[in-house]
């Protein structure tokens, strides 16, 4: 496996094939997601899911392609995804009146669903979360990250007001925090996105980012209110408590398969994958040391404890294969699993077992008769450490000090001297398109989002050096 | 709403849209699963899923888009899938060089993929599930039985031997028994399709058939044995532990969206739907009766019932609206809610509420200190009840004494006076294609399926009169 140092996209590459995530499709663009892979998958949408339903919101299911007309009816939106969409002209040899779009994304189809469904304030909220294969077409491709066709979540809600749906949008940004950092211990910025950044037919969009260990950001969610622009585009009206016909208010939200590239960015390392106890497939595995003459009453032991485990509700597998414990122990610290126990002759003799943790290395004794405690304190323990350790990287790579362009550019030849990208700088901002754009163009640095809560206040723009508006994070990005 | 007798099929589509489970899409053939029916798919997932882990599946997602070429490689596939393909043929406004097709089902993908995956002995067998939307363009279709997209599960697995993947179609088909039976109480019949109602490329079909009330029979669930076929058409070998080279063996097997359909139309009566409870969103519905000015306290009462409920994991809503309790009785009857708790002054005086079931209509008080445990079993009775009638009800529309095809015209003219379709007619049959035709021509009833476990051993041909190979269940069918 090549080393995160020495080519980090090639790294990744290499992890996520070694450890079985996943493998490229027949079709371009396309890859399988591999049970190893889509397991991660299954955890975070049930992390996802259990959060929707607690506050409120059901899933549906709205048809996949969505004739060309409906694209027609928000100007910025068809602007913004017709360069992507693959069509379907025709049907068993017979041509299509109306070609139909693979979905990007539902505002279009939902959109038009839900000025049938919504006729009076009774019927609102609306509150529909899908789960759904989207397609994208885009030229540069990435495992998880960029692909043409990626699973996903779309949230599509309707309100009677302003105010109720700009609610709705900062509840499920603050949803996405809690999942992608309690869950898959990938710390995030919390922030709105520049206007030239802003989904396609949003007023505001709003993001959680979050740092890769070769510094660049992934969006790792988003969640837009849309204001009336899609009601009026689909007309979607009400009938209020005032008696008045009145637009409704629309926000749509969505995560992707992308987090699980980001959660392999940003803890693996290059013994492999790494991951956080919460989210891992398995969480112990268990393999058996010492003599092969000695094995069956280690064996036995071991089922003793593996069972203790099971009950007590951790993801727990035995490796009794033949290989030799260390290519074992290689082997499952390139999956990523948590947390290895060693058993012996030599450990049953002392009541103990060996307990090693993936995310530090570090090995200790535990008495057998506290091995299931000891393990679900570690697993927390871990999950804890794997947040921290990820946020000290991300706050190390961060750089608040840089105030203007020529500043800028020479952090990042400098950082290029030591074989890095720089990580992420926080950056003054006047509200300018084209200081936004200069950036990009003079340092291939992007605003990744206008944070809520910003380490500190930048007071004049990176660019031009007039009053800031906004303090910004600037960096390259997936 | 249409009654059932008056005419089932406008009955089933008044039913599924006032009972609020779906709506057309603005797509020729595509509907939307709005929440109420979403959330049955949601649930038949998980009873399903939980039975694929259990015996060692795990899920993965392939990619939706099949190039062309792919579907040459198994001949009799490509001829039954062919007619009800859509596809793509370009991208962004520039042409594909090779059509992709939206998946019918994966077997030609997934074949590709496993030719690479498998390449020994230790690598089977493959044990993947997915979970999917799919296409098939028909040219009739209903909602939940036939619609141009629909979801599903397919399960594709690879053998080192018949016998092993021949086990495997015999499980699988076993756990679909398990499920549609004792999770949606529909009795079915197991047994083999005859072959030209064979899945296209497979080696043996097999089913399990259900009953509906204006008795059709839906193939509720499809297992095959693909022998080497795909193996072949792919070129899917490993080198066996008698290092020899040899093509693996697959199964693949699948249920869908039908299951929805199914389920409303063994259960539905002329008031509604009529939801079993293990797979009703909403178990209990809590009601308040009495006069307005005494429902505070009762109210009270109510909230203290509902989280008991709730605690013992029933799944309980309370119905606070300010309609009638005769509209609401009505509402949730229709909605199919399998138990209906009524509480008034005069209940809470009496420490008891009253208790009404949605299978028989019967309502009975029950002591309030009582109410958790009374329901829980009154849920399990109701469950059972509904498999019972369905049972009852379909071993009552099945007919064993018809021994040729004079009788079986004869009772279908009958039955056509009577205003039915005269259900389902067990016949033998000596094998030959020709006969099945003859039959399906002369009556539009064709062959549901072998079962294994036949009510009556039949000795003749319902058609020829010559000795019968097998008994099959001959009906008209969705």
């Amino acid at each position: 496996m090549t080393p995160q140092s020495e080519n980090f996209s090639r790294w990744y590459l290499d992890t996520i094939r070694k450890a079985d995530l996943m493998d490229y499709a027949p079709v371009r663009g396309c890859i399988v997601f591999k049970p190893e892979g889509y397991e991660l998958w299954e955890r975070i949408q049930q992390a996802m899911d259990k959060r929707f339903k607690e506050t409120g919101h059901r899933n549906a299911y709205f048809p996949m392609l969505i004739p060309e007309s409906f694209f027609q009816k928000e100007k910025e939106h068809v602007e913004g995804f017709n360069p992507e969409l693959p069509w379907v002209t025709e049907v068993a040899g017979e041509k299509l009146e109306e070609r139909l779009a693979l979905r990007p994304t539902s505002e279009t189809v939902i959109g038009h669903m839900y000025s049938q469904w919504i006729n009076s304030y009774r019927d609102l909220p609306v509150l529909i979360n899908q789960w759904a294969n989207v397609f994208r077409w885009e030229k540069r491709t990435t495992p998880f990250l960029r692909t043409s066709e990626f699973l996903w979540q779309e949230g599509h809600t309707a309100h009677a007001n302003e105010e109720e749906a700009r609610q709705e949008t900062m509840q499920m940004l603050e949803i996405y925090r809690e999942v992608v950092e309690e869950v898959l211990a990938i710390p995030v910025w919390k922030g709105q996105k520049t206007p030239s950044e802003r989904f396609a037919g949003a007023v505001d969009t709003y993001s959680i980012e979050a740092m890769m260990k070769d510094g660049k950001a992934v969006q790792a969610g988003t969640s837009h209110y849309l204001g009336d622009k899609f009601a009026k585009g689909f007309e979607i009206k009400f009938l209020d408590r005032d008696n008045q016909l009145k637009y409704v208010h629309t926000t749509s939200w969505g995560t992707s398969t992308r987090l699980i590239g980001s959660m392999i960015m940003v803890h693996g390392d290059d013994k492999g994958l790494a991951v956080p106890p919460r989210i891992s497939p398995t969480q112990v595995i268990m393999i058996p040391v010492g003599p092969p003459n000695k094995r069956q009453a280690v064996i036995e032991k071991m089922d003793e404890i593996f069972f203790a485990l099971k009950d007590a509700g951790v993801r727990v597998k035995t490796d009794l294969r033949e290989e030799t414990p260390g290519w074992k122990f290689n082997e499952w610290e390139m999956r990523g699993v948590p947390v290895r126990i060693e058993i012996g002759p030599r450990d049953i003799a002392n009541n103990q077992v060996v307990v090693a943790r993936r995310d530090t290395g570090e090995k200790v004794s535990v008495d057998i008769d506290n091995a299931v405690a000891a393990v679900q304190q570690l697993l927390e323990d871990i999950q804890v450490n794997m947040l921290n350790k990820a946020r000290a990287f991300r706050d190390a790579n961060s750089h608040t000090h840089i105030n203007s362009l020529e500043e800028l550019k020479a952090h990042i030849a400098k950082a290029e001297q030591d074989g890095t990208l720089g990580g992420w700088v926080l950056g003054g901002w006047c509200g300018n398109d084209d200081c936004e754009s200069k950036v990009k163009e003079e340092t291939s640095f992007t605003t990744r989002n206008i944070p809520f809560d910003p380490p500190v206040e930048k007071d004049t723009c990176i660019c031009c050096g007039q009053k800031a508006e906004h303090t910004v994070w600037f960096s390259r990005a997936y």
